[in-house]
């Protein structure tokens, strides 16, 4: 208890926003790769070169529904004189052995079936009668209800080239080439390829699983009775979405009273799921912050790297901030204020990227703009704090939203954007060109 | 069977991809909503307005750790001459009784805790000594290991006017107001003020449950052998992790050979988990295309509304088409093309505003842009198709990657957006200004 107590009085630098994401960004590392299946791996960051192991297509197949002829059989083939092949049978994709295609003979060909030997093209089944003997056809008739369509004979209306309707073997990737590279994230079309190559589970990094626990004596979970005095818990909720928005798999532990040994026994028990610990609340300089309390003596403080740090970051809102790592296997803990927009503004600026590091993705940060500041009055903004105001960002202008209080969740749920005033301004004229963090 | 046979020889009118879409979407109706957990509403569209029932914050409460005061007990407090005050007690966010602050006195308070009777504003604890006599301290000592704090004497170095640092009743959101308006999708702020108002549970259009399916006697499982005239199902993994991105609950079936029983019997059996299904495969002119086949008994087709069309549409890739609706729900049904790459593209233009239109979001589609063609040589395209080449886009520029041709999934992968080449175009020269779709 004095090494907390002891924390409160000492510890009088200011970090800069810059200088503690940093030092987040050099602690945090991205998480160990495992084995997935395909669907369990959108999202997640390849960590191996994928080559292709046979070419694709596999074989020459056709492109169209239609009959695999020989090019000298059709060669002179019109309206008027069409060609008239022998039926030798039927290639359906995936089924059965294939038909030699000799002179003066065709094989009906499915869309994707692999091109018979002997034949050289195919013609689309649109060119010829399709075997009904009454001129060109639209379509095929359904095998099941018309067999004999893959016997008799069928006129051919327009000659065609060699390798006509073929797609060849290896003509989309050949076997050897780099399909995906290491570091790729993947999207509904990287699994399509990864399956179309065969692979049914894939080298990433997982998901990380962040818990998300707000603390304070006053919280009330929504949809219950408010006291004197209470509040409802918003953080642990907004920030749990968030947690999943920036790609983790999120778990909400919920509100936890101002009690120390309560605090520290609940985040305990949650390490065994925890890659990733976020805290709101408790970490000012009041006498009931009992995050600061108790996460002092969670790490073992005699181990390099482990225990969290309290601080003072030139920001506003989020001036106060706790960041270490605790427990046995060092997982990292990120504690935020518990104000509702400093929460969720340290979340954007601090666990957002801290999630996109263990995930091993190369952009971990928030898209930023210029943007012209549209306003009636000049904002005010502290000396020597980096301020962050909720805005409406379009088309290259900023229309500030709600105050600069820290409590205004409901102007929060209506911005797209953070208007970033750096630490050296304290005024903002309107039409003045300002940076914003999109938050798309 | 005779109908199925019937319909492969009419229907030769060839519809434009604004038509279609225009079909399904006069067809596809919202999803009835349902009331939800907060965190299962994410992502989700809200049905109703929410306004606040109680005003935020819900009581006058300080904003930072310090001491509850009388204005005129500071008024003329300094370094040098500091107002000494009695404390009262502590008040501590969501905990006990509150003491009546009397002149000379002071109640040391917490961040979010109310403003105690008798007080006028507070004073934030790095304006005083603490309470231990020393000058002007940095934080409090935690009540735990020093509960003399809330005792004693206090000497306050500045003044205070009237009701600072602390935030008022309301100052937030006051009861009666609108918090977020039907039609609002919940992310992580919007959910945050649903909590933060009380709100456990919110009445939303649920997330749309999508099954998706692929058909081909051809189509083996990642990850295992493949035989000759084989190929891998990949279709059912990319349209499955895209139904996900357009905030779709995914279901793959998998693949399903060519056999129309088997087809109709898979499908009937998953209409019980369905909102909307999607075939790929089976839908051109061939004799096996069982989807086509297999859909036409289906639906009940004395019923208005019920029942698949099969279509040709003026485009490439991802001409032939079917959409209906099935079963006695009438769920609704697209059946896609099954190269991957017409899939991929069809799902883009027709599943994916299906999936926004059964959620209830008034934007659908994906944004489009301006940008200028890079490419060595002209684009080809034929006419009366309107054509859509993948690339990628980079600052109002857009290069072509891959061919036309509609099985480069290679491709598709290191894409990220469409290039739509109009129905009267048949070249495109390098420089030319182009649609693109981002597919983001």
């Amino acid at each position: 208890m004095s090494s907390a107590a002891a924390r409160t009085t000492g510890q009088d630098r200011l970090w800069s926003v810059d200088d503690h994401l940093e030092d987040i960004l050099a602690t945090v590392r991205p998480l160990e790769p495992i084995e997935l299946q395909l669907l369990d791996a959108q999202g997640c960051v390849l960590v191996e070169d994928v080559t292709v192991p046979v070419s694709l297509p596999p074989f020459d197949n056709s492109s169209m529904d239609g009959y695999a002829v020989r090019v000298a059989d059709v060669s002179g083939a019109g309206e008027e004189y069409p060609a008239v092949l022998t039926v030798v049978g039927d290639v359906a994709a995936g089924v059965g052995e294939l038909p030699h295609v000799g002179p003066g003979q065709a094989a009906r060909i499915m869309t994707g079936a692999p091109l018979p030997p002997g034949a050289e093209a195919v013609v689309p089944v649109e060119w010829t009668d399709g075997g009904l003997g009454e001129g060109p056809v639209s379509g095929m008739r359904a095998h099941s209800a018309a067999p004999e369509g893959a016997s008799g004979q069928v006129r051919v209306h327009r000659p065609a080239e060699a390798r006509a309707h073929v797609r060849a073997k290896g003509s989309d990737v050949r076997a050897g080439d780099l399909a995906l590279g290491a570091g790729t994230v993947l999207g509904p079309p990287q699994l399509g390829l990864l399956a179309a190559i065969g692979r049914g589970t894939v080298r990433v990094r997982p998901r990380p699983r962040v818990v998300v626990l707000s603390t304070g004596s006053e919280l009330v979970q929504p949809g219950e009775p408010l006291d004197t005095g209470q509040i409802y818990d918003s953080n642990s909720f907004a920030l749990c979405a968030a947690a999943r928005d920036a790609g983790a798999i999120a778990y909400r532990v919920g509100a936890v009273a101002d009690d120390a040994e309560t605090l520290r026994s609940t985040i305990e028990d949650q390490l065994i799921r925890a890659d990733l610990v976020v805290t709101t609340g408790g970490v000012s300089v009041g006498a009931y912050d009992v995050v600061k309390e108790a996460l002092s003596s969670v790490g073992d403080e005699d181990e390099e790297g482990a225990g969290v740090d309290f601080r003072k970051l030139a920001m506003q809102p989020g001036k106060p901030q706790g960041f270490g790592s605790i427990g046995p296997d060092h997982t990292p803990l990120l504690a935020l204020p518990g104000n509702p927009v400093s929460s969720y503004v340290s979340f954007e600026l601090f666990v957002r990227p801290a999630i996109r590091t263990l995930m091993g993705v190369d952009d971990v940060h928030r898209p930023t703009a210029r943007a012209t500041l549209e306003t009636e009055k000049a904002l005010t903004s502290p000396s020597g704090r980096r301020q962050f105001l909720r805005g409406t960002y379009e088309d290259g202008r900023v229309t500030p939203i709600g105050g600069a209080g820290s409590h205004l969740v409901a102007a929060l749920a209506h911005a797209d954007a953070l208007i970033v005033v750096p630490e050296d301004t304290t005024s903002v004229e309107p039409g003045t060109e300002v940076e914003v963090v999109l938050l798309g």
